[in-house]
């Protein structure tokens, strides 16, 4: 067939290069800040590739990266794709034991390392795990006192490679990167990103209901770049020619304000707390963010009233993404779309608060226990499928994890010539329990691990939690399903008290609150006054702690008559 | 390898029909003006399909239109490459042994026809090429009374499909359009478009730099439907949720501008005869071009002052665009890119008037005859090359030609895995000569037919033909290049004087023009003055003509040594 060039990362870099060479790349680091342009950049990016290449590295050997977000680590983001190798970029935030897994599991060959990490990557690296990495490199110009061995620095590493490095011809299949997702439950799984996969990506999110970036954009990524490609954004900054602003390690909110600021960034990503910082920060401090013109959540659900304030403060558009480590990683954007002119300010904002609508390209369904279709109405819930050019099809090495997270639907091919399954009938289990509502907007309102199946019927712990916090009474709240003869599964609520109060009259209070605007159904069978709710080691409620702490120690009543699911359905 | 799913057109109308299920479809037609919204038109796209499936046609299948722009021709754009088939788009303007060789070339099965290029079609349709054709059915829903056979009317058609149909699960490599291309030469090449391609080059066209559509833009391709799938908008508006405004057969200017007005036009494209034909009605008739925000002008260049016209009068941006039928059109877009704010109004029309910069995604080289490439200066200029995944790899069934348009540049795999060439090491040949500016904007200045090399270097015969037409005497000029033993080839100019002139002066007058601008070696060996240029069937100078004419009757002097293209290098 006479299909077209493939799909792969360095058309993006040669046309940076030669539109854009006198654009910036500007970066924090341990050093202070450093700024070069796109000529700059893609001679460092081909001495890298020379330098791997010479040392043996080709298709296959995965090159691994434990850094913050700096302009060498941005390096690598072409550098190491580009020689065809593939990049896998580590969370140094990750427990010992974790990085000994996924170092071992990738096979990686070469580990570059901050100088501000390299302690923290010495306790893993003299495990067994390790024994396959031939070479460290200390993101600088000089190596620290280390047990890391063999080491070097990355200025002298890079200085031996040519800059009229010639790209080799790669395979649109070829893997271009990899990144770990870790579950609550299990070790961490990794999934590969071919070039096809970031190139269709890269597209989707230029379009204007992705997260557009036009060359005189400046955009900076405070998401780390070790989160899935810091959400894609230093490869579409590279395809559309604008300005790279990188926030080095550990940045404080007077960090981020002064880089904006200086540098007239126009464009910003990362997770809400971020944001409250800088917000806090603010309320006490001068900053001007008057460039600032969209600001990019994702990760947890940004606060309505975080999203309000910059608007109405700082005239700075929050908008809500969400995405998937499986999907690379961005599945949906909350901009409003047309036809939305009647809604007022607030309507608005209750729209910009969900997760958004897929971007073009992604296909979704959402779905009950039975495999069916929910309806879009903002009400009915199911568990979101996604399947895309730039979702992933499996796990690596992981084909019972595969297995359970991804859906083959039969393929229908009128044709009767094609005689594999088509790659277009596999769905992403996305284990995020969804609303959608009639214009499309998709809400997450549990996950499918925490959701309850009570009767046949979903109750949704998010739900039931957020009504009880609204209680002045009530300091934190978690809600999980515990086993039930009859109903498969019935709600405990455990809750903390906000300081000393009668737990009779509040449990009394909370049961009414939930009746009175939700189904009989999703009151809780019993409510448990705890102390603290058990967190994981990213600060949410860890129910699986609960149920395993609690599970059998809670005595659940049968739910009267009138309160079950069937009786409330018709 | 961990691919994501494959990249059809499919999803994009799931998309607009979830999402944006009200938006309208509007469509100027022989019967008055039709609306609909993408989820009547998803609706109808299915029960094409359907019918499609059930009259057995499937993949490998073409699916012929000769048509304008109008509601239903949109129909088959995803109802024939949603069924699996592909959809090969006639155009109705050219000669009946064209129409007769395309359509026996391509096997077409059934062929969608308008009820004002009925009569057109029975010429063609009554000769054996015809014979595969199984079904002709006009686009309305009467039948006119026609030779054409079997036929039935659209309506009737589409009548007995399910709009329930189930689109097929397809491969991202199948067929999903074709156009052919006419050169001046021989007979039309077919360019076939797969899933992929198509799907690739919505996407980049909906990237800032290439074509944005977004959502609340109201989307008119006055250019033809079968001129590249209307450079592809169709696709990009649906992709985007836009509203899709068609003007019908034969649109005048009064109707364009009526739609305008109407339907909120913001966004339109075409040749610039359309543009100008607008411009000549509102100097004489009222209109109101308020909602226009961008006109996109491609197929040959638009003059600077039409750009300034519609600037300065409408406050339009009109935006140049260049590509081929090879390229699903688009390859370069002359929007003002960043760091451009220093050039003045004028300066920055000089860029606007260019055929721009390449779209994110495509890579391109200018090469002198030797293949190396020329320094992007302005000046120094060669053939264009480019390679990108919506640029095809091949012509239909044409291997001699796809052998001399294509170049294989040998692949450098670095890993030693791969074994084929691999397909991104393909550069199609343009055909186009053209300079690349400091600032990466291209400009045509001639074709490879056309440009004359003398001595090693290339004379631009476009040029000398400006040059020599700015003579208030000259009516039309043409400049040729005929053989030379010395040099090659040797310019000759064919000029038509503007009345009754003296020829010798008149010839001196433009030796000694063409002398003060330009190097000694530019200066035509010859000019002969002659009655009209002969033009080809769409308007053009065929200088073919003029060469077979006039060649081998021309006496070119030597030219003097001191002219000569080495003496003028150093």
């Amino acid at each position: 067939m006479p299909g077209g060039a493939d799909q792969t990362l360095i058309p993006f870099l040669w046309r940076a290069e030669r539109l854009y060479d006198d654009t910036e790349i500007v970066s924090r680091t341990h050093e202070g800040r450093v700024r070069y342009d796109y000529a700059d950049y893609a001679d460092r990016a081909r001495q890298l590739a020379d330098v791997l290449s010479a040392d043996g590295h080709g298709r296959g050997d995965r090159i691994a990266t434990f850094c913050w977000n700096h302009h060498r680590h941005f390096e690598t983001y072409f550098g190491v794709p580009g020689a065809g190798t593939q990049l896998h970029t580590i969370n140094p935030l990750l427990p010992d034991h974790h990085v000994e897994f996924i170092v071992e599991n990738a096979d990686d060959r070469v580990i570059f390392v901050d100088p501000s990490l390299v302690e923290k990557l010495e306790g893993p690296a003299g495990s067994a795990a390790f024994d396959g990495v031939e070479q460290f490199v200390v993101m600088g110009d000089t190596v620290p006192d280390t047990s890391l061995s063999p080491v070097t620095d990355y200025e002298s590493y890079v200085a031996g490679g040519d800059p009229g490095y010639e790209w080799p011809d790669i395979d649109e299949d070829q893997a271009a990167g990899m990144c770990y997702t870790s579950g609550t439950t299990g070790k961490p799984k990794g999934v590969e990103y071919t070039h096809q996969m970031l190139w269709a990506h890269t597209m989707t999110t230029l379009t204007p209901q992705g997260i557009p970036v036009a060359d005189d954009d400046a955009v900076m990524p405070v998401v780390p770049m070790f989160h899935v490609n810091a959400w894609g954004l230093p490869f579409s900054t590279t395809a559309a020619g604008a300005k790279h602003v990188y926030p080095g390690p550990s940045p404080e909110p007077a960090d981020l304000v002064s880089l904006i600021e200086d540098e007239g960034v126009t464009v910003s990503a990362g997770v809400p707390t971020v944001w409250l910082g800088i917000q806090q920060y603010l309320q006490e401090a001068e900053g001007d963010l008057s460039t600032l013109e969209r600001v990019i959540i994702g990760g947890s659900a940004a606060p309505e009233s975080l999203i309000r304030w910059y608007d109405q403060e700082h005239d700075v558009e929050v908008v809500h993404a969400w995405g998937m480590t499986e999907m690379s990683p961005i599945g949906t954007v909350a901009s409003l779309k047309s036809g939305m002119d009647h809604l007022d300010y607030d309507g608005e904002l209750d729209k910009r608060t969900k997760q958004g609508m897929p971007v073009p390209g992604l296909e979704m369904k959402v779905v009950d226990d039975d495999g069916n279709e929910v309806p879009w109405n903002g009400e009915d819930f199911g568990e979101l499928l996604v399947r895309g050019p730039w979702v992933t099809r499996e796990y690596f090495e992981r084909p019972r994890a595969t297995e359970e997270e991804f859906e083959d639907v039969p393929a229908s091919d009128a044709s009767g010539e094609s005689e594999e399954q088509h790659s277009s009938g596999r769905w992403l289990r996305t284990g995020d329990v969804v609303t959608v509502d009639e214009e499309g907007y998709v809400d997450i309102v549990d996950r499918t691990d925490d959701v309850i199946k009570s009767g046949g019927e979903w109750i949704s712990s998010v739900e039931l939690e957020n009504a009880i916090m609204a209680h002045d009474d009530v300091a934190e709240a978690a809600v999980v399903g515990v086993d039930h003869d009859t109903w498969g599964e019935r709600p405990v609520a455990f809750v903390v008290p906000a300081g000393d109060v009668d737990e009779d009259a509040l449990a009394g209070d909370i049961q009414a609150m939930i009746e009175a605007d939700y189904p009989k159904w999703w009151r809780p069978d019993a409510i448990r006054f705890i102390d603290e709710i058990p967190k994981t080691a990213t600060g949410k409620f860890s129910k699986m702690t609960l149920r395993e702490e609690y599970g059998d120690r809670v005595h659940v009543q049968d739910v009267p008559e009138d309160a079950a699911p069937e009786a409330e359905e018709e």
